[in-house]
């Protein structure tokens, strides 16, 4: 048996030198090798943009749609659409785990799971299309499908429904970040915190800033604000719009008496609201950016230009443990299980 | 005398609700609020793509550049190039400081300074024009100009030549960030460590690692690499291409067997090095992106699509006390002093 390397390399066909995610055609051999983990794969979740489009080049034809997901797949040994870049996670019981991994993992064979790397880098291989659920993105095969030493995955529960544990998966690193980062008596200002990974930070932040601490949700939404009110998790529910620097500044100092926030978490998914965080922190705190819309430059040069002695973190979706961890607030808190019960499935 | 806002939004004219520097038009009359500063302004070091935009519409010429300058002033109320949206600093003599801010900064009258805020959002008003270098990007002027609250700048030392302390101010962040991030024994990788900041944030983790640290510079160049062994700093020059993200990794682990970076900071000013950064940093271990060519994206996804859980940091150019933390490695060291006289004035 051959050792492999932690990030599937070994496997990259063409072009050679790239990580599996950049390579056009990989390896998806079910020879296993000591450090992989095989998969029977049960269901693909596809990427929205990726189902999108292969809907569309199919006119919506299932038996059309089938094909191209079988071409792409024989062509590249990965289900990594051509045209979007984009991939999406799978979901499987263990079939075998490389002898190297043995005792390193919580996983045995026969665990479900659902991977939480992206398609566009897992080696797999189709035997049947068994059905097309065109309305939610889910494809269920027969095929097996290989997990390198660095990917990661969920084992999923018995007691929480597939979909509801998928939602909040999809949005793990948010409060696994924010339990790292909140320290009891902080104030914490949680920038889009009526969505759904803001939720996630809201809860997990009041939690860890706790009765002394001070927990402000921001939205620019009447009806998040009331939500956010009416779930309890904030100390105050602050209707503002981020991109308003200026505005966001003078809010957040009327909040706390002009003190500022010692973290702030942005979780919107709109351009331009760098500035409005910067300013709505104290000098010497720290700002998580989670929103994929945040701009690198305008978080440095914003920064620097008001002369804000603070530590911005580029947000990582990954912690270790952050999917028991999210799974976990789900049987905590009665209340969030309700929530993505009936918002986020 | 009114008290004005610590960022300078009572100077903004239009439009209103920005900041300074969003602003078209601010208030440069000279009538302090007592937290500004006024200073007497002895020279504007344009920014060189604004310099050059200017010499460019001007075709040279001497009287129709100044015509340009000054008609961008007096727009305006700051010199806010409108083409390429950049500024500059400026240096001048401390003529007065509002009684708010007595004893509660550094400065005193007649003190020589340089401003670390960008001239783009520095209320400023031209009385003449003494003489225009074309080649420096400079021009010398009688005028005055405020700086705000939060306003940066640095007082110029007696024992160092200006170039050679603009030189290091212009990248005093680095070196302060690195002060802050490495502790001793650790294994740091410098990006680009052949460069201007990047041969500043060798030095500091070197002093900071200590004896039993590891300081590993990275460049493409041979004669990089040579001038980093040369100086010493470093314990491992390695002349690697950082956009190859796998090379850099197998590099890193060879030369620290396996264990990898504590802290890894990227210096280099070309794209696609955020995915090297990221394999060449242990599980727990930060990378500090100074490049401004970073993509927010890339560092996000990518450490998450190969499930490292480290701490990405966005760069910030201001630290407390970075200016005089910078000028004063120029005086600890006659090496690096040497470097910056001859490399970079």
């Amino acid at each position: 048996m051959k050792h492999g390397s932690p990030y599937g390399t070994h496997r990259v066909v063409e072009p050679q030198g790239v990580l599996p995610q950049g390579a056009w055609k990989i390896d998806n051999t079910m020879a296993l090798c000591d450090n992989e983990i095989l998969i029977d794969v049960s269901a693909l979740n596809i990427d929205a943009a990726s189902f999108t489009q292969i809907k569309t080049e199919a006119e919506g034809d299932l038996g059309r749609i089938a094909a191209i997901v079988r071409d792409i797949v024989g062509q590249r040994g990965k289900m990594h659409n051509p045209v979007t870049g984009s991939g999406g996670m799978l979901i499987g019981r263990v079939a075998a785990i490389g002898p190297a991994l043995v005792g390193k993992i919580d996983l045995e064979v026969g665990d479900r799971i659902a991977t939480l790397v992206s398609l566009s880098l897992t080696p797999l291989r189709i035997d049947a299309i068994r059905s097309i659920h065109v309305d939610k993105d889910q494809i269920e095969i027969d095929g097996e499908a290989i997990l390198f030493e660095t990917g990661l995955y969920a084992k999923l529960p018995e007691d929480i429904p597939e979909k509801v544990a998928l939602a909040i998966l999809d949005v793990a690193g948010a409060p696994a970040q924010t339990a790292r980062l909140v320290r009891p008596g902080d104030t914490v200002v949680v920038v889009g915190g009526g969505g759904k990974s803001g939720t996630l930070c809201v809860y997990e932040a009041k939690k860890r800033a706790g009765p002394t601490g001070c927990v402000i949700g921001v939205s620019p939404f009447d009806k998040d604000c009331r939500r956010m009110s009416e779930l309890g998790w904030v100390d105050h529910a602050l209707r503002a719009d981020a991109t308003d620097a200026v505005a966001m500044m003078e809010a957040i100092a009327d909040l706390t008496g002009g003190r500022m926030a010692d973290v702030v978490i942005n979780c919107v998914n709109i351009p331009n609201t760098e500035m409005g965080s910067i300013l709505a922190t104290r000098d010497g705190g720290k700002i998580y950016f989670f929103s994929m819309a945040t701009s690198f430059t305008a978080a440095a040069l914003g920064a620097e230009g008001v002369g804000k002695d603070v530590e911005m973190i580029v947000g990582n979706g990954y912690a270790k443990g952050h999917a028991v961890l999210a799974l976990e607030l789900l049987r905590e808190s009665p209340t969030l299980r309700r929530l993505f019960e009936t918002l986020y499935v």
